[in-house]
């Protein structure tokens, strides 16, 4: 079969641990299923910053853009976090996403039943939750220009946010494309009542939804979207959004399913390349200690297998791996209820392979 | 004792039902406490729009700008939702902020007991919760440059974020202030990783935490926040933002508490001028009914009396009696488990009166 190149950044604390688990997952795949993946190692993150001295350097964009997709674990922790901006991971981040033309952050936000009781959330509430925030990635108030200067009242400081039409259609049709496979809902979320690039985004997602009638479409306004996530998440099928509101979102929506620690993620660009991350940080303060849980990474790899590669039969077996493996009570200590008994990251990823 | 001026802005919707109510709760702590209010009611949203073409008119402006305080029901209703911006009722919002100068909205978020139930959060996670918003009003994207333009890649659309140092000290000085006399603990809420008004607003938060060594500073990064609202309530005093971060957390804030037809809220001037609403919009499918919960607008007065006048008895007084009477069982329909023994708007006023 055709090789896939996988361009793999492991990232800093928990980053390494999580990923290692992912890759073994991968080759476990290729052995089961005949698939056949290359690797490259990249260094991303504070781990470059403090090797290379910037957080996103040429090599590792260029291995990234050689490759099909990226396996990312995590970046960033307080060691880097006073560093002038050019030397903080998080502009690597923002570095990467541009670079590779990452457009559409998708963010699954599911509720797996053996955690369903760590959410705040009263458990009939999220009852059924299962959505899918898609942010845009590469535009908005993040990559305006940002600058200070002195006004009529002293010092003041500039950010601008500007969206163009094509930008809005190309996501906004992808979330389209993503309802008509779920639950065929749409909830487009801006605030058009104040804002020009909010009001250019809804003439945008008035006009694309005529190409997509049977997508059941509602506009909700950003902070009325923050409420219903509370008050209704079941109700939710996809929601898109720009920049600055899918990340705030996303994140709230992360939350209140109790999962964070599970959670997967694909960041698209154009055609099939994208970038696959787990939700969750770097998590310095356990790292090294085979204390990480890895799911939300091995579950980033499925998302690649299915997104990415077409590899639909391999994602499955990785989900119902995972599914299977918790079911039988296998947990690791951040998700354990008696943390004596729970597994490490190491464990943990032995069992999933195994269940495959 | 001096006469103090209160423009009256019913509103739209439920708003005149609920600003009588209040009225009579103002007439009634002038009979006990000897204070003198002259009232004078002006026309604004929807109701001006209709009647006068604007939802601002002049004469509202200079009765506001007249009195000591402004009282408002409510505004907007789907009547005007399709109407173009001059003559959209939240416009009207927007220029009554900006004319009067009214740069820092308070929103208290805590849970009455008898609520504590309707919340979507588990009881034991919102036990204690009882947090204020500062939210800065004036400044930041709402008012900031807005247009349209011919770029590379045909239209766009362009929102400017501008803070001035004095605009951010302002505000935040404010809630430092608020900490002091409340828990001592200040959150502020920026996006410092990514935006440069977000910067400027950490630095400035930062100098002024130097005037305010008893209050306990944390800065909180804005998707974090979304996060941490959900995860510990109960963790926070004070948060202090800025106007769009504050328009969605608030209203975050709010939800979770599960008591939102129940809260109060200020939006400040210079000196002691506020004009003081209920959290809760004008919900036109319940207005004229005498169904309509006149709580959150009677708390709102009581914060006007507290805040603008000083008359800590009168308002000590009157949220004891709005305790007293929920204490005794009383419920108007949203907020009742048996529906069929819910009271009216008049009757919950009538209760509250008499309670004083
Ligand atoms: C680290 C930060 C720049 C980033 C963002 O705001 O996009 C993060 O919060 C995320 O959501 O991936
Ligand atoms: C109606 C709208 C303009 C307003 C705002 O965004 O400020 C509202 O959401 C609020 O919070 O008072």
């Amino acid at each position: 079969p055709e090789v896939k190149k996988i361009a793999v950044i492991s990232g800093d604390g928990i980053g390494p641990e999580v990923v290692a688990e992912a890759e073994r997952v991968l080759k476990r795949t290729e052995e089961l299923f005949g698939y056949s993946f290359e690797t490259e190692h990249a260094l991303f993150g504070g781990i470059a910053i403090d090797e290379k001295g910037t957080p996103l350097p040429e090599e590792t964009l260029s291995v990234c853009k050689n490759a099909d997709a990226v396996l990312l674990g995590a970046v960033g922790g307080p060691k880097w976090d006073s560093n002038p901006k050019e030397l903080r991971p998080e502009t690597g981040l923002l570095g990467i996403r541009k670079a590779l033309g990452l457009f559409s952050n998708l963010r699954p936000a599911v509720v797996f039943d053996c955690l369903k009781d760590a959410s705040t959330l009263k458990p009939e509430v999220l009852e059924g939750t299962d959505l899918m925030v898609v942010r845009e990635l590469t535009g908005g108030i993040y990559f305006g220009d940002k600058f200070r200067r002195q006004g009529e009242h002293g010092e003041e400081a500039v950010d601008t946010c500007v969206y163009n039409v094509a930008e809005v259609e190309r996501i906004v049709r992808q979330a389209f494309e993503i309802a008509q496979k779920r639950r065929k809902k749409l909830a487009s979320v801006d605030k058009a009542n104040v804002l020009e690039t909010s009001r250019l985004w809804r003439e945008v997602v008035i006009s694309v939804a005529a190409d997509y009638p049977d997508v059941e479409l509602e506009h909700v306004l950003v902070d009325n979207c923050a409420m219903q996530l509370l008050r209704r998440p079941a109700s939710f099928d996809v929601i898109v959004t720009e920049n600055m509101f899918g990340d705030i979102l996303s994140d709230e929506a992360a939350m209140l399913t109790g999962s964070i620690g599970m959670l997967a993620s694909a960041s698209m660009g154009e055609g099939a390349f994208g970038l696959y991350e787990p939700v969750h940080g770097s998590a310095p303060d356990i790292a090294g200690q085979n204390l990480a849980n890895p799911i939300a990474t091995i579950l980033s790899l499925a998302m690649m297998l299915r997104l990415t590669f077409g590899y639909a039969d391999a994602a499955d077996a990785i989900e119902a791996a995972v599914a299977q493996v918790l079911n039988e009570g296998h947990r690791t200590s951040d998700i354990a209820v008696d943390k004596s008994k729970a597994v490490g990251t190491r464990e943990m990823g032995n069992l999933i392979v195994a269940a495959i």
